[in-house]
């Protein structure tokens, strides 16, 4: 028997902006996006997915949960690496299709290639056809 | 006949991570996730969606355009209120499939709702049953 979804259904816009209900409203993939910053530095660390399973667990356990699209499951950052982030504030946007995360980020970093932040790199701005990294 | 893409394709992990090149990694609806947030304070703003030539006109012209997934059209943020977002710095994460743009946002705000922020609510951490804004 399938759980009890952990959120109510989204309702009409004047609810979703300014109702007291927390009501995600996830995509067609049921997921919703993430967007975690740095509670110290305020730099964002990374952008990633969450499904209502990860929302909930998140929201309970105050540590980041996201779902992994590639490897279609959901997983606690830091399992394995032990470079948990613990949650100071998680916000939700106008239309409760975005999710914002200020998190501890324990260890080197929040990207797996062993930097601080998954954002390492700026583009060059002015020209298009010239944007460098 | 159509433009040539802006961009060119993405190669692989490695090319994507570690490369000179942007190669944005557009999703099967040719969009690719966006972050603003607030040149001074850091404050998440808004997430929204870019399209190649949402990203290519962000580039170009340092002002932020997005695309609509609701309307199904490209945007200038800010063309009918004048609430423009010039772009300070354009950052993109590891796997090229996430935009971070640190702006300076003219006027008010950032939100349709009036708001500097789209994230003006907190979710009360602790059992999920009980999340609310």
């Amino acid at each position: 028997m399938p759980e009890k979804p952990p959120f109510a259904p989204p309702g009409a816009a004047a609810d979703l902006e300014e109702g007291s209900a927390l009501t995600p409203k996830f995509d067609a993939e049921g997921l919703i996006v993430c967007v975690a910053t740095d509670a110290h530095s305020g730099d964002v660390l990374m952008v990633a997915h969450m499904n209502a399973e990860a929302l909930a667990k998140t929201i309970e356990t105050q540590e980041a949960w996201y779902f992994s699209r590639s490897r279609q499951k959901l997983w606690k950052k830091g399992e394995q690496s032990g470079h948990v982030q613990r949650v100071v504030e998680l916000r939700v946007d106008c239309d409760q299709d975005a999710v914002w995360l200020k998190v501890e980020q324990a260890g080197e970093g929040a990207c797996h290639t062993g930097r601080r932040s998954c954002f390492y790199r700026a583009v060059r701005l002015g020209p298009a056809g010239q944007a460098k990294l």
